[in-house]
């Protein structure tokens, strides 16, 4: 349970954080955001995910709501606030507050930042690995921009409803084309019969996980094969293994894709070895 | 200026209208609004526009925040306490609040309602349909069910704001195949060359806007010749008249649409007609 929330420069009682209603972050789904897991009582990845953050708000053209060193202070303080030491940590930057009106505000307007953290229980989160997850193939109907890390989230939401409706804990979703983007909430991964793991390469469609980038440093470091390339659910489903990377999840694996199991319907053995290696390799900063 | 702000039961001053930090709304989009035109001292159209909302929430399972009567009550409330003669009126209704989750929270979650109301001086609107407006294409970029009005509006506001950088005052978004689907905020319509009414047919990729229907009514009462069908940015350069629709706007001259002159680069007689004859049709509710 979230107690302490940082909003636009203070840290209030969760029931009393709140938002303008002509927040653009409410009005237009004018914000990006930020997952960051906290693990042992650090920050996994930082950095990576402070650079995400500044490349969406740039290619937004919203303001940086302070300094990154500033930031990180922010992190910090609602992390130990809320006495966290394994959750996760939300932010959020939106446009600000301005009158009701498409167009940006006045440039003097300021960001607004809100920031929570919340308790996971670790041994809730292995559990859930050492069963794995279903997925549930859903077709891609999202904007052009997904790339960008917006709360532009209704059809992701819409798309893990329609998975848990069918007894799945993820949706991947497929492009026109029949190949899978990426999770409603993740990246996509299979390692295939010859041993290469894939994920399909960066684009429109895809956002740039943080975790994801940190797991093509474990696969690096373990010389395990890899390969950013494309696949259907039908490869997927023919697929040795199949995983999802998070923030929350880190490396989560796949035992069945809409009808089919993959491999033996259990967590591959390389996933839960690269699951096992993953914070060896990430970024943990002390809170 | 709004003054007074409705939010789930309260009439709040304006600077005190706020939503928590983990509506739905705020996190993911997850949210669907109205926006309807006061004028005079009345409503219009407010049963089209209660139909819409009530369409847009059943089909995101989003439950209805109280019934038709009851909000209409409160629509005429945030009107009067607001004092507005001519205006507009603007309602959001969310899946309410609940801790950061992409599934749908708890049946029992009560959806958040804002109702936010703010005078528009009809004059400055005339100004602006006396002189009309230019448009600007852009790709259209956006999720695949534009035919609910939901917040899922960065894209649209980016799209305005490139219109804006190019002296445009809207965008037409264009479809992959070259066919205009609507405005940022308005619908798109053309006078054709041989006098035909023309506006996209509704699909996924276009709003059921209320003042759309209306106006296919006043066409139908004027005996204006008037067809469902889609047209390209060629066609509508080459058009006699083109004009765009929204609740804010009623209907608004375009003028121009990228390089091309519409016309003779002035608002179109039959435009200004149909402007002119709108609120004879259109449903006026007293407050």
């Amino acid at each position: 349970m979230a107690r302490i929330v940082y909003v636009n420069g203070r840290y209030l009682p969760y029931a009393q954080a709140g938002v303008h209603v002509e927040d653009r972050g409410f009005q237009f789904a004018d914000a990006v955001y930020e997952v960051c897991e906290v693990r042992g009582g650090a920050l996994v990845d930082p950095t990576r995910h402070l650079a995400r953050l500044a490349r969406s708000l740039r290619e937004l053209s919203i303001p940086a709501p302070m300094p990154d060193a500033a930031l990180r202070h922010v992190l910090r303080q609602t992390v130990r606030r809320n006495r966290i030491t394994d959750g996760l940590l939300y932010l959020q930057v939106t446009r600000g507050r301005a009158p009701r009106d498409f167009l940006f505000p006045d440039a003097a307007t300021e960001p607004t930042l809100v920031v929570v953290a919340r308790a996971l229980d670790p041994a809730r989160v292995a559990a859930k690995a050492r069963a794995g997850i279903a997925v549930r193939s859903v077709p891609d109907n999202r904007w052009g921009r997904c790339d960008l890390k917006t709360v532009m989230l209704l059809p992701a939401a819409l798309a893990k409803e329609t998975a848990r409706r069918d007894g799945a804990q993820e949706a991947w979703f497929v492009d026109r084309d029949g190949y899978v983007t990426e999770g409603a909430s993740s990246n996509a991964w299979i390692v295939r019969s010859d041993g290469f793991v894939l994920t399909p390469p960066l684009g429109p469609a895809i956002l740039g996980g943080v975790t994801r980038a940190t797991l093509i440093d474990v696969l690096a470091a373990s010389g395990v094969p890899f390969e950013e390339r494309r696949f259907t659910i039908a490869e997927a489903q023919r697929a040795r293994e199949a995983f999802v990377t998070s923030a929350s999840a880190t490396v989560m694996p796949v035992v069945r894709i809409d009808d089919g199991r993959v491999g033996d319907g259990r967590p591959g053995t390389l996933t839960l070895r690269l699951r096992e290696k993953f914070h060896d390799v990430a970024e943990l900063a002390p809170v």
